[in-house]
Order: C-alpha cells, then sequence, then structure tokens
C-alpha cells in the first residue's frame, strides 16, 4: 500500500482514467477536482466502486472544491480547455493559463509541498507558469514531456520489428507533434539498439506515425483526444515519484541551461527522477541535429511564452 | 498469455474501459465495433499503444466492420441506446431489440462459437432475445446479472464494516435497482457473514445505497451512466470463462426453472461458470422474501418481454 | 512502493521464501538474520538480484548481526530447531525458548515499534513467552496461527468441489494438527457456504486431509516441513499489517478471554488486523464442539506452557 | 490463464523455485519429476497448497515418473549432480551427460513437442548433448546462457548507478564465470548505455562482481549454488516462449555459425525467441575483444565436448 495522496484538477477523460489506474496500484487516496462537480462526484464514485472488483483499498473522493487536495504528495493538472476548432492557439494559452494560475494557488495552499505534473495543453508553457505562480522549486514542477510520444514510438518499434511491448525502450525529447525530437541512439529493444532490427525506412516510418499519432487520434474523436496511454504515461511519472532509486524518463522540466538551451525554458528532457523529484537533467551525447530541432523546439516555447506573457499574462 | 480473442459492440465508455481491461490482462486480441467508426478505430489505437508502458501484447482493433469479431472466443454486447428523459422504456426496448437481433446475426456468422455477455439495457431481456436469435445454447448466452450490484453492495459492506476491499464477497440475484435481490445470508467478509460485523441498521443501508447506486451515478453524469466498475464486472465474468475451475458468480443466465421461476426468463442467479460456459444454476436455500423477490423480478421481466414480443418485436 | 521494513529471524527454508515474497511485492526493506552468516548472507545475495527481473527494488540484506533489524516495522521469527526424531517436545519447546528470548532480547532493543509474529513451532507458546519477554502489548504480538492450516483447508475445498482457489474462503481457529478447529460455517466459496457444494463426507476428507496435511509433507521432506505456503501465510499477515482498512483472519493472539478461554493464552482465533496491530477478536457464535474443541486446544497449550514454565524456563 | 505445461526434470531448489514462480503466473499445469518421489511429491503439494492464497488454479503434481511429462509444451533440466569439492570436472560431466541422455529420451516419448531448457551444469555442453539425443530441431533446445548473468550484472549496474531495477537492460553472451562476455554497448538504462551513467572503474566492477556472483554464493551455500534468482532467469524463458512476439535474450542456442563459432556449439548468444521457439541468432556489431572472448569461450566448451565425446559418452 502507498501512503500517498494524488490529487487531480481536471475530472475528464484523462484524469478519469489516471484515478482509475491509481486504483489498480493501490495508492492511499486519489481525489477528482472539477469545477464540474456532479462530473467529479460520479466518477469519483463510480471508481472507488470498482475497488471492491480490483481488491483496491484507494479511497476515491471527488467534487470541486480544492481542499479535497489537502496534503496531496502529487497533483496532476489536467483541466483547462483543449483544442477545438475555432479557438486560436493564442485564446487556448490565454485561457489555459488563467486556470493554471488559479488552481497554483490552490495547490500552494493546500498541498504546499506536493510535486505537480502539468498535462493541460500546452504543457510546457503552463508548467513554467505553474512553476512562476506556485513558487515550488523547480524540482518539484514537470509537465509531461515525452513519456506519452516515447509509449508512441515504442509502440511502432514493436510493430514494426515484430517485438513484444514489454522490451522496448525509445526517448523523445522537446516538444510533442513538430516539435518532437526522437533521440535515434537511444531506441532500443531490451537493450539492443533499434536500428539493429529495424531498417531505416521503417524508423523513419515510426517517428512519422508517433509525430502524428496524437493527431490522428484526436482526428477520430473529434472533440477531444486520446485519453488512455495518456494517462499510463502520467501514472508511469507519479510511480517514479514514489520510487526510492532514480528512473529515467523524457519529462519536460525547466532546463536550468542543459544542451545550451535558454535556462527558464520548460521542455521535454532525460531527466533523473525520484521520490525526491527531479533529480537532474542527463546531458547525453545527442546528434548535431538532434541537439537543433530541441533548440527549435525551445525557441518556439520561448516565443510562446512570451507573447502570452506580454499580451495573455494576467497584471 | 491468454490465447483468446474478445470483440466487444458498441464502443463507448464501458466498452472502451472493457477493452482497457483487456490489455492489462494480456487477452490476445481484443476488437472494438461500433457504427461510428471514427470512434471505434480512435479507441483503439489509444488503448493498443498504452500497451507499451503496461508491457501487454494485446492486439487491439477497432472498426464498424461485424467481420473484426472473426473467430471471437467471447462476444460482449455494449451497443444500443441508453436510458435518457423522454424516452419511455417501450421504445428503448424496441430500439435496442433490434440492434440486438443485428449483432446476433453477425456473431452466429462471424463468431459461431463464442459466449456472448450482454450489457445493453435491459440486459436480461435482450440476452433472451440474444438466445432466440443466436440459436446457441443457453450455457453460452448471459447478462451482465449481479456482479456490478453486488461489487457495489461489497463497497458498502467495505464502508460501513471499515473492511478492506479485498475480503468482502455478496450476492445479489434478481434484476438490476428495484428488482434486484440481495442475499443475506451470503454476504461475506472472508467468510464471515456480514451481519455478524454490521448492524440490521447499516445492513439496511447498504442495500439501500446500492439499489440506488447506479442511479446516483447516472443522475450525476446525466448523459450516461458509470463505466469503470461495470467494466470491471464485465471482465470478471471474461475471466471466469477462461477460468479452468468452476467460479461462482451472480450472472443472469437463462432459469431452466431454478427456484420455480419461469423457464425461459433470463435473470441474475447464482451459477457455476468456466471455461465451459455456464455449467448450471446453484439452488440455495435463500429466505422466502428473497425468493418472492426473486419471482416478482422474473415476472415483471416476462411481462416485460411479452410486451415486446406482442408489439416491439420485428415480424 | 511500500516505505517499511521487514525483518526475519532465521534464514532458512521458509524465512527465505518470505524474503523473496516481499522483494515481488516491493517492500522497502528486507533482512534476513541468522547465525548461520553465510547462509543468511548467501540468500540475501540471490534474492535481491532477483530484483532485476522482477522489477523491484527492496533492498535484502543478510547477516548475523540482529542490529539490521534496526528500525523494523514487522519481525518475524522462524529461527530454532524443528521437530526430528529422537527430540522430545519438551526439549524442542526449552530450546526455542531461549532462542525467543535472546530474539526478543534483540527486537526490543533495535525495533522497538515493531510488530512481531512467530512461526517457530509451538509457535502458540512461543509468541506468548516472545510477548512476555519483549514486554510488547498484545496488538503487536502474534504467531501465525490458522491462516496456513485455512489455506490448506481452502486448497481441499476446490478440489472437492472443483471450484478456483481464486474464491474459496475458510476459517481454521484453534492449534495445529490434532488441535485445530476448523469452522463449519464460515467455509465458502465467494460467500456461497461450502456445505452446499460439499457432501458432508466430502468436507470431512477435507478437514482430515488438513489435519494432517502438514505432517504428510514434512514426512516426505523427512528433515524438514512445508515452506511455501507457510511463507505465503506469513506474507497475507505482513501485507494485512500495512493494510489501511481491517482485514479478517485467523491468528494466534492473546486470547484476552475471549470465547471464555484463558486470559493469557496465545491460540488462532478470529481478529480483525491491520496496519494497526490486531484491532480485536471476533466473537463469533460457533458450534458447540467447536467452541469446546477450541476449549481442548487452549488447555493443551496452557499445560504445556506452564510446564515450560517450571521445568524449561530460564531462572 | 496460460493453457500450458510445464515440467521440470529434477526438484531440487531451482526446480522448486521455478514451479513456484509458474504458480504465480498461473500455468496451467506444472510438473515436478526426481528421482527422489518423496521429494517431489512434498514439493508439488507444498507448491499447489499456495494457489490458495495466492489465488492461481495451476495443478501441481510431483513424482519420479516420467510420464508426468505428458503433453508438456515446454521441459526444464535441472537434474543432475552439482559441483562439489573433489569432484573433477570431467567427472561432473559424464555424469550430468548420462542423465540427460536418459531424460532427453523421457522428453521424446513423453513430450515430443516440447521446448526443452537446460540448467543443469555445464548447462552449453549439456543442451548440445540433449539437442543431439531428442534428436528436436534446433529451435526447441536451448541452455540457460546469459540471462542469470545479465540480471546480475542489471543489479550491479542498478546499485553502482543508483538507479532502479525496473529500467536496467544488460547483455552477457558466452559462457558462465570467466567466460562470460558482457557488451558494452548493450548495458542501458531505459535505453541510455550504462556508460553514461557509470565511470569505466565503475563498469568494471559492476563485470567483475557479475563475473564472480554465483561463485560468491555457493561459496556461501557451500553445498549449493543461488537457486532465486536462476529461477526467475528460467521463468523469463519459458514466459518468451509463450509470446505472440518476439523477445530478445541471451540464450545458449546452437550457434549455427554466427559470429563465425563452429556451427555445433551451444552458446549464450542474443537471439529472438516467441512461442514459436528460437527464431534466430541476431548478429550483432560487438566490439573485436567481445567477438575474439566469444571465440574463446566457444573454443573451451567445443574442447570440453570432446573431451567428453571421446572419454564420457556411453557406447
Amino acid at each position: 500500500m502507498h501512503s500517498t495522496k494524488v490529487s487531480i484538477f481536471g475530472a475528464g477523460g484523462t484524469g478519469g482514467e489516471i484515478a482509475e489506474l491509481l486504483v489498480e496500484r493501490g495508492y492511499e487516496e486519489v481525489s477528482l477536482i472539477d469545477v464540474q462537480r456532479d462530473m467529479a462526484e460520479g466518477k469519483a464514485l463510480d471508481i472507488w466502486q470498482s475497488g471492491a472488483l480490483v481488491g483496491s483499498d484507494t479511497q476515491v473522493l471527488g467534487g470541486s472544491d480544492a481542499a479535497l487536495a489537502t496534503g496531496a504528495d502529487v497533483v496532476v493538472i489536467t483541466a483547462g480547455i483543449g483544442r477545438k476548432p475555432g479557438l486560436n492557439r493564442e485564446d487556448l494559452i490565454a485561457t489555459n493559463a488563467q486556470v493554471m494560475q488559479q488552481i497554483s494557488r490552490s495547490i500552494a495552499a493546500f498541498a504546499p509541498n506536493a510535486t505537480v505534473i502539468v498535462l493541460t495543453n500546452p504543457a510546457d508553457i503552463l508548467a513554467r507558469i505553474v512553476f512562476e505562480e506556485t513558487g515550488f522549486p523547480a524540482h518539484r514542477v514537470m509537465a509531461q514531456g515525452g513519456i506519452l510520444d516515447s509509449a508512441r514510438l515504442s509502440h511502432q518499434i514493436s510493430r514494426l520489428a515484430g517485438v513484444s511491448h514489454k522490451q522496448v525502450q525509445s526517448m523523445v525529447l522537446g516538444g510533442h507533434g513538430d516539435h518532437m525530437v526522437p533521440i535515434r541512439q537511444l531506441a532500443a529493444v531490451n537493450g539492443v539498439p533499434a536500428l539493429h532490427l529495424l531498417s531505416e525506412e521503417a524508423w523513419a516510418d515510426a517517428v512519422e506515425r508517433t509525430r502524428f499519432g496524437g493527431g490522428e487520434i484526436m482526428e477520430k474523436f473529434k472533440t477531444h483526444g486520446a485519453a488512455v496511454t495518456p494517462a499510463y504515461a502520467v501514472v508511469a511519472m507519479i510511480d517514479a515519484l514514489h520510487s526510492p532509486f532514480s528512473q529515467i524518463w523524457p519529462i519536460s522540466v525547466r532546463s536550468g541551461g542543459a544542451y545550451g538551451l535558454p535556462e527558464d525554458v520548460f521542455i521535454g528532457l532525460p531527466v533523473r527522477i525520484s521520490r525526491a523529484g527531479i533529480e537532474g537533467v542527463l546531458e547525453l551525447p545527442i546528434d548535431a541535429d538532434e541537439r537543433e530541432a530541441l533548440q527549435r523546439s525551445a525557441a518556439s516555447m520561448q516565443a510562446t511564452y512570451e507573447t502570452w506573457k506580454h499580451t495573455g499574462a494576467r497584471d
């Protein structure tokens, strides 16, 4: 039994999935917090009851009161609006940034020792805002970076190489979609470089499918994006945040100048993570083109952040 | 690795949850079939990718073509319309009965050896229609009977007695909601009768909360019902259908005259189930009032069936 | 990840098995302590390395120094000599009582807040000695009571009724072997009384096989007894000792006068157990003959204890 | 539930551990076969009973009759004598070769479609003898090659780099002990080369500890070697032999000329393995010194085999 409490702001598809997975893992308490109180309460009831079949004693509470996050060790933020037709990116950011600011104040008040994981899009930008707004140390604020994209890339490697999901490792850094930076040398099957098992064409195919994987699913769903694999990706981070020994994952953290990136940018980088939080960024000898792609990705994020700062940030 | 294929007609909330849980359990193949092809495809992609984080090699396919059920060992039916304001019960049944008839023909064609589990409401009535339409033997057709209600009752016992979910057993027979028949003597905590741990008042409270548990959640969600615990309940049935040794569960099956009920009625009864299908109904010495409640529940179902038969059935 | 430390005095067959199972469950630290230092060190190394294949980060240390138990939450005692040809019962008790006294002093020194589980035979007598010697409150000292015998009885019920191991519950109270007291009404299959599924003859057969189950295995091994199922039984107790909600198990605890037994006797009784320790004995309405058997069992233990007290106890 | 049967010749420490782990994984049937019938029967009883606590329905049978292997999908051979003081290597091989020949005939008779895994030492030599004696195709005969040594190396990497066991990969080829060939470039932590996380000195230290890891444990136990990690290593192979998709592991197989090695030698090589058996050897671009070490290892095995062939083989 984990003696931990995880609070999730945003009880939509991914929020609910995360709660459900935490019950399976036996975390001690999970709370789902959403402005749509009925939905949060309903999901919490449905998920809590499942414990009777799972054989898990996780307590699951739901509601709209931020005090439900009291004493949480980990807070996940999935609240906010999603990408939708007719909404421009600036407005999306402005709206979600306000949501982050409000939730940040709640977290600072009710869970001052929590580690925060931001999922709401654009997660890298919003994590930076949460970092600023909570005043938490950088090792306790992060966004879901590349674990989701890495899982999708691993899935493609698995299919194209005909190998089991159990054995594939991969590392996608940078931002998402166009800005994602898969690291060739770090894709492996039980440690064996994936490029010994895949042709260059197959590798390029795997990368392309990963790049457009999220968009492809969103296109099918129309009103929302994927929920299941994103939830597993967050739960991998939550598990790592309870690990006594370090784990290595691509996570969006404050760069601190690693890889020559602007210090303040939050971007997907290979980090050591454990119950001590983000222990540090690993500086790996990546290819020149990968390094450049990382810098382009960071520059784009920096620009987005500044645009928001000058126009969208509350005063 | 289970060498089995499960096909799910209906890729809504519960259908998707079931698929997700089957990936966790390592079933060999899962297909999600829905008239909303994009949704079925999108969910299948999202769930399949999760295997890279779960470490599972279940293949997950989605689409609208019933041929995706080819060779399935188990077919789950969640398709159809749900209860909603302004829709009367007769119309709900008439519509869903047609859906069942169509899917039954697909199953008979593509998965003639499958065991079928009906979830669509009203599940007991619809299972009877699927039984008639597929022509499958009675031991291969069932509806989700009391496992869901039993899970909810167990959850209430757990809370009220302060005991772990891991140890609670309970048995709810009959129909759902008003027609549910919880069996006092069979509620237990690691074999110890629950009524040694709960007062009569607490027991009555647990039963009431269970009776209205589904409705309470639906009221909160408004447009749909619970999805997570129902999915676990179905997966308990699917697991039992792959068990070499018998399991005992409350499941809605053709009564065959057990408990003095009309032979043809499908209703929640305690059965032995294994990979051989429904092995038989257990005739337990239940209380007189429980027996009466069971008969009332069956009579109500029989009446509903006959109303449909005379007015709503296709000719 | 459990934030707990379990120390095991006695690195023989069962001690090693317990350590191995705790690694699978992800406990934080396990130490194996034995006068045969090399054996304890060797087993600890072998078991710790397995974490690389299990995917578990439990630290496993071994040695002969009682300081390895420093800060343990749970201490298991399997040390001492076993029953063997030519050794009379009094000498066995005298020897093992001395071992218990010595280990009790170590526990009091190094793990003053631990809960102690005694496995060494005769476990009920020795638990009483550990209780006296450590001065720990009664809710933190217990012997493996009936979980092992219950597991064996459940196994027999499973075989004779043809039902899955996953669903059988049973409750064996009192002492072991001849003194074991299986409770008819508490044997169940998913809550359904086992006697609805078994004939009286089959039930009697299951009880007989259980009564001689341990002896049968010891006879085959000659120099030692069963190790695997006993280890699982202890681990069920350790897990219960980390459960936030109560579990009900047959465990040997100080009777405190329950069932009209002598207050000071340690004997297998149905208890509520959780991370708060033994919460209390459940007084269940058992049959008159079962109550008598329990009293005979307790009387025999009391006599054994007094014999030891007058002749074997150190002065 | 796996629909599979695994038979284990040799019910010693490792044989029993393997059986126990297969119960946890829910394999359908396990049989333990040993000339010491009582021991095999006793262990089978003890392990079978554990299913009541594990919640597993694996049937476990034990005895001395080779017919217990009837229809097995996988056969594991751990029977034979171990290394002990005063026994020279030639005599060990001669004795164990005879045991292999006898068991091979049993397997060919009772489990003609089985895949065979040899653990008895020297496993590489004895697998070759089993291959010849059963007449089975090469993709169905193998020895435990480097999975055990890889697990030990991964454990050392985990400790020295302070990273979780969950994320370490490594690949040890060749023979055991002095003949083991760890591949530097394939050691990784979630795909990140281990040498980015470890100094050269730490790597050398990890390799040295791995090389002497088995010997260190045996020295402590004196009469026997490690059992737990070896059992997990075998179970990883058994699981791979039931995987629908390929897994990559270091396993001792007939080289078939890979890496320029003598065709007939069985030696630890990186292979693709699945439920189709050994699918092929992966030719990876290893370092020149690693290639040489592999050749020395193979040459030593070839010499040992020939010595046995000319002097020790039955005529």
